[in-house]
């Protein structure tokens, strides 16, 4: 927690005197960006985003229906590693740090010029978003705003047609990345779940999920709202070929009144 | 999981045949509105607004911002007892199935008559929404979408300045009224976590915080993104009142990069 901020201010994002926007824009339509978003995007100097070397950013992706590419405005960050890598690899948190500390002096350099920016974000921008290593190395340098956005978890539930927690339901949000022993632990032990980051431990999530007893009731999303958007019973899943932007859900049934 | 929808329908609520919307409107700030629900909310026939007896419904307030009262439109489901009420209460469970049969049968009466309803909701209408309750009555005898809305506790975390999940971070999300043994046990064994339907459960949720040692992490949010939000950490909480719209979160402390 940071300090305290009055919840009500409605400035445009060039009066406020804001520099660092973190702006969630949703799980993929843009008609699931807030307003608040919207204005941001419109009105800040410059827009920065996220991708894998040789690829367009998601977030980019997203904003492209109300806002057309703008080189001018634009600051891409490419990470120097694939984002698939997992977490705790020395291969992959040396350069990654790296990368980040150069992208917040980067964004530093803009925002001591007196220049907005704002950091598109897919989903929320405070859940397991890369926005927050930008974060945590500039909010206490600049005014900053972080705009909450509607999670990818969100967007795929209500495309699903299912409703994820009832009543008195403890839900669980798990990485794809952890033990399959931990997976099977943790899914037994909880009444709704949202496994995230799939990629190749689609397998493994899949053997979690059999052992828990729960493949039955999991449903797998591909692409939540985006273009190609797939929803399927997972036990109905011919392959294992799980795009970086996939999830399964495990409904809770927890009291129906 | 109900049957498969495209993803990419843009028609205006008015000509797309649907008749029931489930409306997240954000957790309270209306500029954390989306796009889709101000559209749906504008042009909707009928603003359903779930509210105890004598007050005003919080999601119906929340969309005063765009929309002001038109009594003409609007139809007002007032729950027949506390919402504070645990579920599980026989007290509780028989008048609340009776009141939302009578309120499914009221909306669909008038989707039979060719008019659409908008069911305002707090935050996401498929996370803890008593919209569920109503979906689960009519969603398979009228077309309807449901528009995924910013959870309460993705603005909380916002606005407490608080990313929620860094790295493998598990986030667990407990409903306050579970028992304190089990709150404690599965404070214990997450990494992030969020504790919903505070109300009068606060003093157990505090206690349960302690044997975790979490106490120390432990950040109360009241009426996040609305008029009157308190944020502050738990600890420097004097007294154990919370209102309905409190939570309190503990965020993760993964891997930062
Ligand atoms: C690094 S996390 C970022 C989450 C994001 N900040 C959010 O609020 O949803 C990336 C993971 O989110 C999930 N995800 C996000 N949006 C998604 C979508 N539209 N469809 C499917 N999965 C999505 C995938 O599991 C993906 O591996
Ligand atoms: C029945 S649940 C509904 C949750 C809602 N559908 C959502 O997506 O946030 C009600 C609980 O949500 C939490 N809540 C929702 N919005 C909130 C806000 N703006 N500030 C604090 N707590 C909130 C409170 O813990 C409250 O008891």
């Amino acid at each position: 927690m940071r300090s305290r901020k009055s919840g009500s201010e409605k400035v445009s994002a060039d009066r406020s005197g804001i520099l660092l926007f973190g702006v969630g824009l949703g799980p993929g339509d843009p008609d699931y960006m807030t307003v608040r978003a919207r204005d941001i995007i419109a009105s800040a100097d410059k827009l920065v985003h996220f991708c894998k070397k040789g690829s367009r950013g998601n977030a980019r992706a997203t904003a492209d229906a109300v806002l057309p590419p703008d080189p001018e405005r634009e600051i891409v960050l490419a990470f120097p590693v694939t984002v698939e890598a997992n977490v705790g690899d020395a291969a992959y948190d040396g350069p990654i740090s790296a990368f980040y500390d150069a992208a917040a002096e980067q964004l530093a350099g803009e925002m001591a010029a007196g220049r907005s920016v704002a950091v598109l974000c897919d989903g929320d921008p405070f859940f397991y978003g890369s926005f927050m290593h930008l974060w945590r190395r500039l909010a206490h340098r600049f005014p900053t705003e972080v705009v909450p956005g509607v999670t990818g978890m969100a967007g795929a539930w209500a495309r699903a047609e299912a409703p994820i927690t009832w009543g008195d339901d403890v839900m669980t949000v798990l990485p794809g990345t952890l033990a399959e022993a931990e997976l099977t632990r943790r899914l037994k032990d909880t009444d709704a779940a949202v496994i995230m980051k799939l990629g190749r431990n689609l397998p493994k999530v899949r053997r979690a999920l059999d052992a828990a007893g729960l493949i039955g009731r999991a449903i797998y999303v591909e692409r939540a709202t985006m273009a190609g958007q797939v929803v399927t019973r997972l036990a109905d899943k011919a392959d294992d070929i799980a795009p970086y932007f996939s999830m399964v859900l495990v409904p809770g049934e927890g009291r129906r009144l």
